[in-house]
């Protein structure tokens, strides 16, 4: 069964929590991103993403300046930039777009070649680092903003350009004599190809994205470039896991390596399951899905628990004051569980996608929208942060650019898709994953339907969806992990509902008129860890409904982990203004008195004398360090229940 | 006032603890290192060590290889073995050492330089790194190598050679004109200078390590050429403090820096304080030995709390699974508590010398003495330690040698001279530090007195002391920390006595025929860390007299931070066959039931239903990892007191 895309332009966000967010994304972030790719923007990290292109182009003299995949930030910009027209038309915005897109195709050589890397730097070197070259990584990225650009404005320019780029790429890379047999060190193009097929109908697209995740650890490529220890051995930085290599998909037992790439790589490999139907790729994304939220994610969405590598490490691995939990990965887990649910509808995946995208994802931003997190460690004492060099990737406050700037760019491009996250559908089926407010369109053989939520999430569990048009609606809405007491109403009589998969399914069809007001309790909870995370042995973290909770110093005290909850105590809720207003919490406990120490005095008998009962204040964890820097906890340590 | 060195000569270790690794080290462990100083021991890393010497006499063909300080294993390893001829006079090993000694004096050049990696590699390049190149560094093992092979055999073949090697570099070093106006990048030969000094009598060795001592930090020599952040700031890794070069010594606030350096600088600094009375230098030690203990020294008497730099961090820092604590360093922190109570005989420098001998000292060889620990922390999970990029200094099981194999020789150098930490004296006061087996002589104006000590300890509180000869001895016995009910007895009749420093000042002189008992109780205790130190919050040590206890995986079980101890609960005591017979401590308390938790499931509600009530055995620390591979705790998660 083909499957239904839903596009970008299909759902707008129309809420308070994301609509905020997205208003100064289109406002605010995207201009200043634009300036700081133009290298305009005083004290951020240089750019050179567009000049380069200009050099390229034959616009400017100078040199190529920047990362080897430096041209992917200005595609994640532009992709972001052509989505933020759905929200505001711009024709500055527009004009400029357009005068990049024609900069790109003068630097664009005569055969289809784009990456300027190579280009200006090293011509004769094209397609020879596959592993970390990043050449199709930059062809990914700039063909997904080619297919974002022509889908919200309807203009090819860009397309165009980049239909020629993957011409060139398939005559390069394939199976047979005098075509190099391999696939990207980078995972990225693979999700980008079939979305260029979705737009065009061109099976080429498909055709290269099946062969590049097919390929994949099957032709002996990185193996034998990059080394892989022993057979049952990892490597522990770089080797063939590093790039997910290390074995064809259907034989990879974990994600392991780059865990960018490899979200990245497993969203690609969906895609493709979902055009082919390919039931054993399926499979193996699920298995491979299953291992990674149950070993290897943090409970912020985060993942990569290594700054060397920015990787995956080791199942129950879970540091969090030097994990790497790089933004974008979020993104990438994201992106992938949204191509599990186009696989298969069952609200595990909105779980994880949901826990993302409100935790690890937009942590990565400030408030203003114009400083970045790349790392997002769960646990940060800022002088250890700042002087151990094993924690030397962490910053402990947001920066303003970063000269490997891959998540800014990454973030806005994904604020102003958010749309497609909200709704999956399966033939009829409309799965409603996400409590966003917003307006979607649905087409259906029977005519148009558009459907209105308002929500108050993420700080109730209440949302009210009115159906408007001449098509009836299959609505399946989602029943959140954390969720309970979760009721339906229908112009305020209950609804009686089954569940299938995690989703509520209506007694009939929704159409014009009918208005469905969800309800559900989202209690404040103690999470522990599997006791195989040492790391959070004897811990609880804080979480209410998608919302992970965390300490700071500044509502606190210094050294936070003085400080034990005692979880048989209620979790507090406090409506706070703080943040334009928020849900605050706060736990019971006790702290270790500091003062009781002498400065000079490290090791006495313990005694039962020096524990202050105290409260905790908790603030949602992506709101944290908005407010100068300090300490940050979000897994504490534990009393342990005494009641029964 | 003057006071009076003890000698390695003087004091012979004979007890069952210390005894047993001497004798070990004397007839097995020297020989040993002695294969793989020639390259000669299977299995072992390649030392090279002697061939260098060989290759710079002339006697071989090669290039030299290893380490630029490769020498210094040698050094060291001559220096152990002539005190081993304390114990055991061996013909062969004095004709070896004799050859060697020959060796080294035609590998000399005319000049009286030494070094060999300068000899057979830059030869044009001598003194011309002075942060990095070590010359001064191997001159000062070979130094006190010299004084050692002197003052056991009467022989001044090696002192000879380095007193020409010594001349060279005063002709080098110094202030004034053509001179290079320094200190050493690797601090060393400090100390070795002031047992020259004492050795011989003569000044020049005592000038030339005051002028070390005093320069350093003060002519713009490490600031300029290594660089040192703004006012304030610290280097993370390398820079001016990395060589305790960022403020001349009487300015240091803190042990910064590569902790070997620091303790040496240290031990030096003091020796020099010691010989010139000067009052400053002594207060400055006092109070960085103070920040030192209070601030930055784990609980096994181990410093050093980052692999990079193999150095100081900041206070309260201390990791306790991806710490340095080089057992160098734990040598070192012994030498330097041992000339601060020759300084000032004040009992707290012979808890902290106990502490690190008995501790992080010897948990860097192996029962059967074949196998080191370079880093010795105090939590290991293997799977982690082997795959984690930050963890990689750490050695899950202790190996034969290692290329850079300062610590080996080291251990057994200190293990042949322990006797020279047993007693110190100020004038006609004798103060017994430790209460290790022993057989001293001691020459006072009225004669000799030899005592003779027989203990049980570590594993009991009980030492008995018999005096012979013609001297009186004003015997002052250490009251150790952790002792309780602190007895003494003179042929049975309680003797009372004052305390003074720490130390039990008797109501006479013991003279021939008197025999001490000391007694006093060891009490295994749970020890708390300053709360300040967020690694151990909530959680305790267990120590039982100068022994920290631990938590092996092989005695217990998997994931041993699952456990959390009832401090309420009584610590049991137990005789154990294990290793010749211990005393193994048992704890009771919980663990979280790993197998309540799918191996797919990392987060879930916390409940109160999971903890299993258990014991966890422990063993003293120095001896984990010699029953195979497995985790490591020192510190134990704690349920706290409930108890008033």
């Amino acid at each position: 069964m083909k499957k239904t895309e839903i596009g970008a332009a299909d759902v707008l966000i129309r809420d308070g929590f994301w609509g905020g967010r997205i208003k100064n994304a289109v406002e605010n972030v995207i201009p200043y991103q634009w300036r700081v790719l133009n290298d305009k923007e005083p004290g951020a990290a240089k750019s050179h993403a567009v000049a380069n292109y200009k050099i390229a182009a034959g616009l400017e003299q100078g040199e190529f300046e920047g990362c080897i995949f430096q041209d992917s930030d200005l595609a994640k910009w532009i992709e972001g930039a052509a989505y933020s027209l759905l929200y505001k038309r711009d024709p500055k915005l527009e004009s400029d777009l357009e005068e990049m897109i024609r900069t790109i195709g003068k630097a664009q050589r005569p055969d289809g070649y784009i990456d300027t890397y190579y280009i200006l730097k090293e011509p004769d070197k094209r397609w020879t680092n596959i592993a970390h070259g990043h050449e199709l990584y930059v062809t990914g990225h700039m063909l997904e903003a080619a297919v974002a650009y022509y889908q919200v404005t309807g203009r090819d320019s860009l397309l165009n350009i980049m239909e020629k780029n993957v011409d060139l790429i398939r005559s390069v890379f394939g199976h047979g004599e005098g075509k190099i047999d391999s696939y990207p060190g980078h995972e990225e193009i693979e999700l980008a190809l079939v979305k260029a097929y979705r737009a065009t109908g061109k099976e080429k697209f498909l055709k290269l994205a099946e062969y590049f995740v097919e390929n994949r650890g099957r032709v002996p490529g990185f193996q034998a470039e990059e080394g892989f220890p022993k057979e049952g051995e990892r490597s522990k930085v770089y080797g063939a896991d590093y790039h997910q290599a290390h074995a064809p998909i259907r034989e990879q037992e974990d994600a392991e390596g780059h865990a960018v790439r490899a979200m990245y790589f497993f969203t690609g490999a969906a895609d493709v399951a979902l055009e082919t139907g390919d039931e054993s790729l399926k499979a193996a994304l699920e298995r491979l899905w299953k291992r990674t939220i149950g070993r290897r994610m943090y409970i912020t969405g985060g993942v990569g628990s290594q700054s060397d590598g920015e990787r995956f490490t080791i199942d129950y691995d879970l540091p969090n004051d030097t994990c790497y939990t790089e933004t974008c990965a979020a993104i990438g887990l994201a992106m992938w569980c949204l191509r599990m649910l186009r696989l298969s509808p069952e609200s595990k995946y909105a779980d994880v996608m949901e826990r993302a995208l409100y935790n690890n994802v937009i942590s990565g931003i400030s408030q203003d929208g114009e400083r970045y997190f790349y790392v997002n460690p769960l646990a940060v004492e800022p002088e250890t942060a700042k002087y151990r060099a094993d924690h030397s990737s962490v910053e402990t406050s947001r920066v303003k650019w970063f000269g490997c700037a891959c998540c800014p760019p990454n973030i806005t491009r994904t604020l102003c898709s958010l749309g497609t996250y909200v709704y999956t559908r399966a033939g009829s089926e409309v799965y409603q994953n996400l409590y966003i407010g917003n307006e979607a369109v649905f087409r259906t053989e029977s005519g148009e339907a558009k459907l209105v939520c308002e929500t108050e999430m993420p700080w109730e569990g209440r949302a009210k969806i009115s159906c408007h048009g001449s098509a009836g609606i299959d609505l399946r809405l989602r029943i959140p992990s954390y969720a309970e007491d979760f009721r339906l109403t229908r112009g305020g009589e209950t609804i009686t509902y089954t569940v299938k998969n995690g989703y509520a399914v209506l007694d009939r069809a929704i159409s014009d008129g009918d208005v469905i007001e969800v309800s559900f309790q989202m209690r404040a909870q103690f999470i522990a860890a599997n006791p195989r995370v040492a790391e959070d042995c004897g811990r609880v973290a804080v979480v209410r409904g998608p919302l992970v909770y965390c300490a700071e110093q500044v509502d606190n005290f210094r050294y936070l982990d003085t400080f034990r909850v005692s979880p048989d105590e209620p979790i507090r809720e406090e409506k706070s203004d703080l943040f334009g207003g928020i849900v605050a919490l706060a736990v019971q406990g006790s702290r270790l008195d500091v003062s009781a120490w002498d400065e000079d005095d490290l090791y006495r008998p313990a005694d039962a004398a020096s524990e202050i009962p105290c409260e905790m204040k908790l603030i949602p964890y992506f709101l944290w360090n908005n407010r100068g820097e300090g300490e940050l906890l979000t897994w504490l340590r534990s009393n342990g229940f005494h009641r029964p």
